[in-house]
């Protein structure tokens, strides 16, 4: 008898199985905001997202942070958008259903996507975890082929970030943003809170180490709260007397302005390590003058004209070496969120509704923001 | 009685320190070449070395190597050249006589002196035996200023360096030079095999990694040979046809022409380290693309007008690196001579007499060496 009823069990469980396999998911329909063309501004915009795969997770997205990278991208200004674009790649929502393979997630429950939502999963680098560094194929959140698109779709559509209010994501590029996190402060943490976090601990950021944080804005004031919850001591430089209070409040030990000669020459061949979030074109020098033997300048910005080329000398004198990161691999983004989590640190965030992006790109680029945007999903419901 | 004898002596010891003391070395002539101007040819100076100290060891110099460091100082082109200037460090003689308080060495043995003669042995660079990095003041072999020079000597007197007959040098300064080694071709391991060895040794060069070596020139040609006996698979890059067979018969796996887009490609994202020991100004992204992930480029080449920037995009998309490296320091250049050893290493020489090192000169410029010049200081004797 407890036989037969095991039977029967596992036989009606491969029906149930076979049956949802034989009703595949419906496309999601998500509502948006695009930009049309290089000079348009950001407008709604609505598309379907893939129905959810066995291994997908279907988000409502709740909160975007609004990073650099999408004006960037949404103006063209790297000469490789796609229309329409949706940007948005520091997203934070509900789990609203889960693909029948997928493990580590469950509905209800608070999750993030950041800068990528596939990669090739097979390369040394993708092996190592760093899929940010794929050797064949990252499928960015937005702005990528999307070769997971919806049936239907023209061939070499792209992926849409989120700047909108559903996401369907490969479970393996979802994060589980930690309790006791504000949501929308968490938002940012998916790019600004890894691409500052990798290269600190890629570089061993720890006690006993004197750290420099130059510029800040949205990637330098996490640099700072992540570097100083780490144990270093930190030194944030500036060019606006304007931002010193604020740097202190953020956790640096010390703000230098770096127009300052002087100031700047005090701290000639002390610092361990430079993480330099600014975007603009600058003199490296200044900076790599500041380093120990064996220091390094991590550079997280890429500048729309090139930086002055810096010294070989500089270099040579010190052993000293000047590298770039991009974001973090998955795991490594995971390990960042747990470390927030337990550090209690989010992004400082100014909230807007998506009817104001247009409005807040042109603040950005005034750096009149404290110190990231972050889009109210709901606003598009 | 026992205890008499051994009273009377140490009283005798004492004394004959004390006459030791009393009557000094004597300052030791030297014959030399020197430039007395940016634009006169190098010609014959004499001049004397301090009188030995209790820690300097006498050496009479055999063979001198000619670094393009030299020619630079000899023609002022890095704007700091004290006329007359004795250039040369690359130096190999025999020890003629010791302090007493010298360990190390003895009369007769075989020594070299490299780049420097003097640091301040106190900062964290010289106490960890990185004193070509010192964060006070280093006494280089040539154009430093002598603080050590003869009782006499004008304020402000500059070392001179091994284009001469005679070197007094403290012995934490001077190299042992192992048996086995022609002299003569261990002359330019001072300077040439140090600056090459230190960065392959610092970026962990290996059995299973491959490594690139840019140029072939003094240092190229000793970066392929150590590289090679260091056990990583060794890719010469250079811009000259004409050096392909050289470049294996010194040990190259692979020689790669670097005008050659497509041999460059295929070298893509491939590259544990490569070290750069062209000092003309050139296009660095060209190399830097070749690294995988978490690869650096070390430059050991200070081009007199900068390379042009590097795109930064090139560094922040695999986390590469670019680092400079000065020589080396006393300890590790004793490791690197005593690996030459093991490994039957030394340059590939042209020997020279003193009398004509204008012309070696005039030939350096022109890359017409194979790849070393070495001056039989037997010429000014």
């Amino acid at each position: 008898m407890a036989t037969a009823v095991k039977a029967k069990g596992r036989s009606a469980g491969r029906k149930l199985s076979m049956s949802g396999a034989a009703a595949p998911a419906e496309p999601i329909p998500a509502r948006a905001y695009a930009a049309r063309s290089a000079t348009s501004p950001l407008g709604d915009f609505s598309f379907v997202r893939r129905a959810p795969g066995p291994k997908d997770v279907q988000i409502e997205v709740l909160y975007c942070g609004v990073c650099h990278s999408d004006l960037h991208t949404a103006r063209n200004e790297w000469k490789m958008t796609q229309y329409p674009c949706v940007p948005g790649h520091e997203i934070v929502g509900k789990v609203v259903s889960v693909g029948k393979k997928v493990k580590k997630f469950k509905p209800g429950q608070m999750v993030g996507v950041g800068c990528m939502v596939e990669s090739c999963r097979t390369c040394p680098n993708c092996r190592a975890g760093d899929e940010q560094y794929c050797d064949n194929e990252i499928t960015f959140t937005y702005n990528s082929i999307d070769h997971k698109a919806p049936a239907g779709s023209a061939p070499g559509t792209q992926t849409y970030g989120g700047y909108s209010t559903q996401m369907v994501v490969d479970e393996d590029f979802v994060l589980s943003i930690p309790k006791g996190l504000d949501p929308a402060a968490a938002a940012p943490l998916l790019c600004a809170g890894i691409t500052t976090y990798s290269p600190l601990r890629h570089w061993g950021v720890k006690k006993g180490m004197k750290v420099g944080i130059v510029g800040l804005g949205g990637l330098g004031h996490m640099g700072v709260k992540l570097a100083r919850a780490m144990g270093a001591k930190v030194v944030l430089f500036t060019t606006s007397a304007g931002k010193v209070a604020d740097g202190k409040r953020l956790g640096a030990h010390e703000v230098v302005i770096s127009k300052n000669a002087d100031e700047m020459a005090r701290h000639a061949n002390s610092f361990d390590f430079i993480l330099n979030t600014v975007a603009a074109s600058h003199n490296l020098d200044a900076y790599i003058a500041l380093l120990k033997r064996d220091g390094n300048m991590c550079l997280v910005g890429a500048p729309e004209h090139p930086h002055p080329s810096p010294t070989v000398f500089n270099l040579i004198f010190k052993r000293r070496s000047i590298a770039g990161s991009l974001i973090g691999g998955i795991r490594e983004t995971q390990e960042m969120l747990n470390f927030c989590g337990k550090h209690k640190i989010v992004s400082d965030i100014e909230m807007i509704p998506m009817q104001k992006i247009n409005e807040a790109y042109e603040r950005m680029l005034k750096s009149d923001v404290k110190y990231r945007f972050v889009i109210d999903l709901a606003s598009l419901k």
